[in-house]
């Protein structure tokens, strides 16, 4: 069965990287579920977060592919069990003075922030594993979704080993 | 001079798209600082969120370019005034019996939450507009990182207009 995996990609920091990464996903069809590219604590070296559906055959696969790109540091997958998943969503939901207190009920509960507020609308901030942000996007749902953005997950490993010697 | 630019970019979700996005960066030698791609509330539609360097002239050449893209939807810059930015970051800090409560401190002012914790190194969240975690991360940065990560840049514009006819 096919279920969801994280991997994380360690890559030298050039413009053209990331076109080298995507495309080899692209064109092999892979689903890209969510992907996040952002800076590490190395100036020379950027952290590509991948989440992607598939078997275990073909992650492997996929893996060995990546690791053969030139500019690619190091590939390794996420053990979720032993992980911080990490993702943020920001959702703009119409609301007024009749459903301001039960979506602001919802937030609550969630530990969400509510981080603006118009006359007719409201934008709430959540961060959390990516399940816990489609179950509050499953209730707030019951409200006119105008607009929103999540970020794509991240992940660390727990504990202070980490599989790899990079940062 | 160069500042940086938020762009939101809705695509068609196939798995062929972000590479075509990413090498039109990438071949123009675009410095991109962070790149998120995730869900939106349409399931056929990608949102993909950009922080570009550049001048005034550049940027407006870059939209009038990934415009021209077919399975682009729709290409806006962000207006950072009327916009709320957001960033996460997860950072894994050795940390034992002499320096913890020092980290812990800094992390109670930035309202960061530690989310693991080990003998000798904790996990801290923290989420917020880029300088601000560049702010906490130069910090922090006191002590060791041993490995961090960021989701890159998300962003929804204030109040209940929105630019676009998409969600």
């Amino acid at each position: 069965m096919d279920t969801k995996h994280v991997f994380s990609v360690l890559v030298e920091n050039h413009s053209g990287v990331l076109a080298r990464v995507a495309s080899l996903f692209g064109r092999r069809g892979y689903n890209i579920d969510s992907l996040t590219v952002s800076a590490t604590n190395d100036p020379d070296i950027s952290r590509i977060t991948l989440v992607v559906q598939g078997d275990e055959q073909v992650l492997e696969q996929l893996k060995l592919q990546t690791e053969k790109l030139e500019e690619i540091i190091e590939v390794f997958a996420i053990d979720r069990d032993q992980s911080l998943l990490r993702e943020l969503l920001l959702v703009k939901v119409a609301a007024d003075d009749h459903n301001r207190r039960i979506i602001r009920e919802v937030a609550e509960i969630y530990e969400a922030s509510i981080v603006d507020l118009s006359i007719d609308s409201m934008i709430i901030e959540l961060t959390g594993i990516p399940s816990k942000i489609d179950a509050f996007l499953e209730i707030i749902g019951q409200h006119e979704i105008i607009e929103m953005c999540r970020t794509g997950v991240t992940a660390l490993e727990r504990g202070r080993k980490t599989k790899h010697g990079r940062k």
